[in-house]
């Protein structure tokens, strides 16, 4: 059993503050700033070049992945870390589609995280005109996979109501219509137990910054199943995933596996971060995770619905359709998390009208819980939103 | 006038080591480790995710690209940091080709890098078969500006030889045809001047881990002309390129100038290091860095051809030809480079004969330049390299 204890002491949280943002940007991690320091001084400041063997700074991409992998229910060896999610979308979808080339669709909803859709619109672009993305609502995804759809690509768990997609069922649709899955696990990473190989997922993709606690800017991943991995053609054919990036031929060949999904030089500062943040999930069990996440979101649900009349759940109330988040409706949402914030609970704002909050047991327990709900309550029922600091809506990231 | 034992007592350069390999990867800024605690520890830390704006994580991408704008000749807000140097090639040639619908063919030269070679190949797989890479060489590239070149893709300083193409010429060649230019500086930025603007050039490209020395894994930057920013159509069109990205519009829509080159959320981490790498550009002149690098060159080439018979120099003789490196061919220059760092004069190898020195006047001084070469010619004239232990060639990065 998880000791959830144990692993809150290993962030370092503000005093003072109920930290419900983690599903955008997980803490810091106790150990990440003297890892890091240690990389930087020790490893780069001492080794220089020669870190990139001695250090073991090359082997960093896949050696992050197989731990992620972990956590998502990957085959060692398939998943690799680096760039951005967005660049590992379109990785994802290019390489799916170059092994359906008699179809042109991607299949995508509108509840998916807008810059999957922009990166597929930029990569349909390139690919020529015959080519579509089409969007449908969430609900209707089963029912639009015609035999015209090369590629499924849907974000898990939806990133502002925290409604669940059916993973093994939408993948098993999709193969018997002869379509490629392309899964983005960015709100279940670290969230959520996934089973990639259990479900017969083709591709996935994700971030670490969230559940996964590595850092602002921390890289993403991108796992393709091993039967198709040595097939897939990567359509960013950068150096480090080539088969021998330093014979420095002039012609690509990709690389073996997972390794031709690698593209330019590694960020090593943020995987380093990474690393430390990934160690506290050697202590943790997902299952484990998973089951306090639901006592959590169902203990706030119960008791806002219970304390504040005027918000409306936004999310499932089937903690087994959600993810870990819960978010709730109100017309002047922005004005009520700005309160909040001042009031060192943080959560987050997406618009038009949705107040957002990421449980993350790792380092959130029933106590804050606790408070965050006071605190809403009061703001609620004492209409303290409606000051003019907060309704003034400013730039929101 | 810059004073370079200022600037060399700025970087942490290990006892006893003569460090030429500035051109693959810059050494540690002593401001850099603090600075990287200092933000992971007060920003990170501290204000969660509210340090996008508070503490201006969201803005570094363009403020470190007006940085480097300013060694490269770039108009300010022309540059954008990000990425790999992969990912950038991409984003430039692919942007370039849009502009040009009615011709199909980029041209390089096979002295370019070959991670460049195979973003384009990538690249034009996607856009079609109608699509060419034409690759000649180095001194062919003029006559071989046909009137079906779209783009011209060259990387101004060759990183084995140190040879430098003419931007202003070759430019100028290509406007006449019509052709667009796309411009790789990767061992140019921080190691010559570089007049974007003067040389009126389109596109533009480069690393900050060699002579701008912001570490392992350090960003790139992408350089649009003002004249070409609001025409460019981002082919990895993210959500950080978006007009409004906060939105969270279903359909892409292009940010304003160059800002529509970043795609997914910058690496805090390491731009934080690249900011203390920048600030040493603060207290020295670029001219001032490349009158110095000339004089360490033409150095180390004179006492190297007086000492060392067997190697023959493969870097032009003119230093106005020249990059900041000097590279020798020699028959079993892997085993003379092994020789070399194990004395603590660190070079590298590149295939096939290739052994590489990069002259980085903020910390090499002339000094180091008679210890590089007195080690040199003691290893090949008492044939030291000739021992088992540097004659198995293992993988070199």
């Amino acid at each position: 059993m998880t000791d959830f204890a144990a692993t809150k002491a290993k962030f370092d949280l503000p005093e003072g503050v109920v930290y419900l943002d983690g599903n955008s940007l997980g803490p810091l991690p106790r150990a990440a700033a003297a890892r890091v320091n240690e990389m930087l001084v020790s490893e780069w400041g001492q080794m220089l070049i020669t870190g990139w063997n001695k250090a073991g700074w090359m082997a960093l991409p896949t050696g992050l992945g197989d731990r992620i992998g972990q956590l998502i229910g990957a085959e060692p060896g398939s998943v690799v870390t680096g760039d951005t999610l967005s660049i590992k979308v379109y990785q994802a979808v290019a390489s799916a589609l170059d092994l359906y080339p008699d179809r042109k669709v991607v299949l995508s909803d509108n509840g998916n995280f807008p810059s999957d859709l922009y990166m597929v619109e930029g990569l349909l672009r390139s690919l020529g005109s015959d080519y579509e993305l089409r969007v449908v609502a969430p609900e209707d995804v089963a029912d639009n996979l015609t035999d015209d759809v090369a590629v499924l690509m849907l974000t898990e768990v939806d990133y502002r109501t925290g409604r669940m997609h059916d993973m093994k069922t939408l993948t098993e649709l999709a193969h018997a219509n002869g379509t490629m899955t392309v899964w983005d696990l960015a709100h279940s990473a670290g969230a959520i137990p996934v089973d990639l190989a259990g479900c017969n997922a083709d591709f996935a993709v994700g971030c670490t910054y969230k559940y996964l606690n590595g850092g602002p800017g921390a890289p993403a991943f991108i796992y393709v199943a091993p039967r198709l991995a040595d097939k897939a053609q990567p359509a960013l054919s950068g150096w480090l995933g080539h088969e021998a990036p330093f014979a420095f031929d002039l012609d690509y060949r990709p690389g073996h596996g997972i390794e031709r999904m690698r593209v330019g030089t590694p960020p090593i500062i943020q995987m380093t971060a990474l690393s430390a943040a990934m160690d506290i999930w050697d202590t943790a069990d997902i299952h484990d995770v998973r089951a306090k996440s639901i006592e959590l979101t169902e203990l706030f649900i119960h008791r806002v619905e219970s304390t504040c009349p005027d918000l409306t759940l936004a999310s499932p109330r089937d903690p087994a359709r959600r993810g870990s988040q819960v978010s709730f409706r109100f017309e002047n949402g922005y004005a009520v998390m700005q309160a909040l914030i001042a009031r060192g609970v943080i959560g987050d704002f997406r618009a038009p009208d949705i107040i957002r909050f990421g449980f993350t047991p790792l380092y959130i327990d029933e106590h804050d819980v606790e408070q965050a709900v006071e605190t809403l309550a009061d703001i609620m029922s004492n209409r303290l939103w409606d000051a003019p600091e907060y309704m003034v809506r400013q730039r929101v990231t």
